[in-house]
């Protein structure tokens, strides 16, 4: 039996499902995790009631997050083998942005009656990505009226972000708009199921939510954009901002039945998955950048002042710690692009191969395509095959493969896609660099650490020493830790990330014969890069129109 | 019993196998056919003793050319069911350029005692494709000393042709060189063989061998090239010129022996595969494209005059049909790109549909992407994979793909390609009709005219109307078609056309709707195929250097 000491427990809010860890609050040891998929996962052609959705939706259903707190929770206890008693707080990090549209007690409207067969009356997944249109207009008006918070978001928001979303919301269905009484980060709708209090967090809201220095988009700003948006931040939006590690409350009757934990423990205020992460890692001084890779990847980097750096999510004060400035910004996608080519181009000569080597597709195609020397395919690629978050914020690039003769194979491919996403990396690094935001150290965390040979091109390529993340559970500890400071065990998040946070320093080096030869390809890259991302050829916008519209230009 | 008619014979050497079709000279029926696999195939890695070959290489054994001519020949007799006796001349043709080196009498050097194990000793292969640098410092001492007949190939000399590779034998192998007596186009030796004459077709001469004017490249200028080869046109190259359509003489003893034909027959003189196909579609007028489709694609239109077409493979007089400029053209990848995709990035789920359904896989592939509108995937591609032979001339380019998304699937691709080979046609077309060449009508004849969807996309491409070859047999018949002329049953090449050739007319008609969407594609293919090929971004030669060096630049 586990030693009677206080425990937190932290819970991970992903794409497919929730996971949680309980951790041993003086030194971080994980005593024991659990893992709930949602049960509709993301609902990207229908509703599950048939209801068909357009092109470029992703959907999520409340009620999945709260099955992750009653299935997820007890059983993590139970396998970490400690007395729930023994827990003390619960911290939690999400996807960002997901928008939940409520009434005004947190009831979700597709719960509502006559509401399940609305696709608006459901959660906006961050990938939901059919607000570019919106999101192209409040970047030309805020850049037309100078407002003063654009330049924190390196000039351009995300169509992915709140203001898009709700926008998109009321244009497109004015009637379900009307119903919505509070638009909420699903980051902090389930600290309102938690303890039955609504409070925004300070990371989604100064990152995806728009708040600077206090104030939101202006009501005047808001009506241009669209008359009936005028009060959007006063009827909808506006809520009591927690401080990330501070407690939002304290856990209900109601979630203390769901989770088997003691009710009244703290639950520390909302946050985001990357973002407590960058806490998991004990990453939290100023040049310490965490990538946490996955199916995309988001950077995330303290520093002491808001510098204005291109094309960057945002810069947001105590959008990581309390007391820095939290940069972030990101790669919208990376294992997923590695995993449509695994699942759409790689042959059954492969894939039996394979599974006759009792290995995954993944693991097959790295095995062939570490045997290669840099270059040696004869390819480059651009990874935008989900859009570009960072530094072009565009999310209607796409992607692009030149080289490919009769002799290419899917490990070449592969290969290529795997370097084309770090050459991506080092061109968010170069860009905070030429902003003057330092970048000291590159600590990854993420499944893509599983990866040697990914691990490694990332160094080679980066030309960076790279740390990782010395845990299986990344943001769920990330989240225990928030829980630990929110249960007063800890006067900081710094303070508990030191003792319950860990990465292995320098674990791969980079190759100076690799890195010259990725420093040519990295050269062409960023041609690329920049002739189909800036406008010399538009070509992957029109591409999008045609196949949209069916018609010429 | 077939009645007691004229009958000939046309024989048609492909890259693989030989296939002999017997015809009634009257009217052109197909009374029967066989094909014969050569054994040795194409050799790319070794020869058949195991001696190793370095990349690029693509050689054949003449012997198997010979065994086609004892096998499929009876074969294709005794499928006919007409009595030997009733044929009164042979007709064939020739990948081209494809040279054998051989002795005084004939005899393939590969054969010669010592040689067998000596890579320079066999044919190569027009996809031979080891002799660029040669073919790269032709065309610079052509255009630096102004030669007269540069113009007559779009100013570029091809490395598969018969100076490239005949100066890469010299200088990589100067000693088989030396034992080289004559250095013969398959497409002549088979006559050779046939008859015991040595007489060089016009066509082969005119095209592949830089005979313009009646004269080949000066002594001087190959001196300036090695001075080893300044003596190679009569040394080695030299023979008397065969009009297409004339007899290159009568069927020796032994070749009757082989073939089971009457010894005495007239045989044509040789021809290419892509050339006597013109008159298998009885398409011979200036303006009448035809498109010779399969792995690769042949363009070959008449004219009445030579004009400069830039990047074309060449103008010959009488190099199609005597009396008239033939003009040729090339995409040195089509069906290859297809075959290429379809073997190696295509998943288990479409290999075993397509095996559960019957079809194979490019039909399953299909029958997906017929269901779209043009555009609809989103993606456009350049058609390099295997370079560039017309209007580039470059066989170091390579493959594009631009657009593609995490929603992007195989047949998406697959329409794709099949897309980028119909604006590769069409930018041949715009290249001739810019040079005041004109273009009114396009047959095609090949691989491609089964696939219907295939040819809509070329119809809606080129806004031509397509005609298509109504044999099965194409190459075979315009040989039969030679055959007759050769023994005397017709005035000339386009009176035999006239009644033995043949195409259904306008069978695909180009859609409004569709062409507009192409054209707007197309112009978004002519912008890449530019900024790619001519310099803009030279992006895959350094590709191709760093794969081969693996050096940085």
């Amino acid at each position: 039996m586990a030693e009677a000491v206080p425990v937190v427990v932290g819970i991970d809010f992903g794409t497919l499902s929730g996971r949680a860890v309980v951790v041993r609050a003086s030194d971080g040891t994980e005593l024991g995790h659990a893992v709930h998929e949602y049960r509709h996962g993301v609902l990207t052609t229908a509703l599950p009631d048939g209801t068909k959705l357009p092109p470029d939706w992703a959907l999520q259903v409340p009620s999945d997050y709260v099955d992750v707190l009653r299935h997820a929770v007890p059983e993590a206890i139970a396998a970490a083998g400690v007395d729930p008693a023994d827990v003390v707080g619960v911290g939690t990090d999400f996807t960002a942005c997901t928008m939940v549209p409520t009434l005004s007690d947190g009831t979700p409207l597709n719960e509502v009656d006559g509401l399940a067969g609305t696709p608006h009356a459901y959660v906006k997944l961050w990938k939901h990505h059919a607000a570019q249109g919106q999101a192209d207009r409040i970047n030309r008006l805020a850049h037309e009226r100078g407002e003063p918070w654009i330049d924190r978001y390196g000039g351009l928001i995300s169509s992915e972000w709140e203001f898009a979303k709700a926008l998109q919301l009321l244009e497109e269905d004015p009637d379900t708009y009307a119903r919505v009484e509070r638009w909420v980060e699903a980051a902090d709708w389930i600290i309102w199921q938690l303890t039955g209090e609504y409070v925004r967090n300070a990371c989604s809201a100064g990152y995806k939510g728009i708040l600077q220095d206090g104030a939101y988009p202006s009501p005047k700003f808001l009506g241009a954009l669209h008359p009936g948006f005028a009060d959007f931040v006063t009827a909808k939006l506006e809520a009591p901002i927690g401080r990330l590690g501070d407690a939002a409350g304290r856990l209900s009757a109601r979630a203390a039945a769901w989770t088997g934990l003691p009710e009244g423990i703290a639950v520390a205020v909302g946050n985001v998955d990357a973002h407590v992460t960058a806490a998991a890692c004990n990453a939290l001084r100023p040049g310490q950048l965490v990538a946490i890779t996955g199916t995309s990847t988001c950077h995330v980097v303290n520093g002491d002042a808001p510098l204005p750096v291109p094309g960057m999510c945002g810069v947001v004060d105590g959008g990581i710690v309390a007391g820095k400035w939290g940069y972030e910004a990101g790669q919208s996608g990376v294992g997923d692009i590695f995993g449509h080519f695994v699942e759409r181009f790689v042959p059954a000569e492969y894939s039996d191969a394979a599974a006759a080597a009792g290995v995954s597709v993944h693991e097959y195609l790295t095995g062939l395509a570490s045997a290669q020397r840099p270059g040696q395919h004869g390819l480059i690629a651009l990874d935008w095959q989900s859009g570009n978050r960072s530094v072009l914020v565009d999310h209607e690039l796409s992607g692009v493969l030149v080289g490919e003769t009769l002799a290419t194979r899917p490990e070449d491919v592969y290969r290529a896609l795997v370097e084309a996403t770090a050459f991506g990396t080092r061109t968010i690094i170069e860009t905070f660099r030429a902003a003057d935001v330092p970048i000291t150290e590159l600590i990854v965390a993420g499944g893509l650490v599983k990866n040697p040979m990914i691990m490694q091109i990332y160094s080679d390529v980066t030309r960076m020493p790279l740390s990782v993340i010395d845990s299986e559970q990344g943001p769920a500890l990330g989240s225990a830790i928030h829980a630990a400071v929110a249960a007063g065990l800890y006067v900081d998040v710094p303070a508990a990330a030191a003792r319950m946070g860990r990465a292995k320093p320098a674990v791969y080096q980079p190759d100076e014969a690799a890195a010259a030869v990725y420093d040519a390809l990295f050269a062409e890259y960023t041609t690329l890069h920049d002739y189909f991302g800036r406008g010399a050829n538009d070509v992957m916008h029109r591409l999008r129109r045609i196949a949209r519209t069916g018609a010429p230009l």
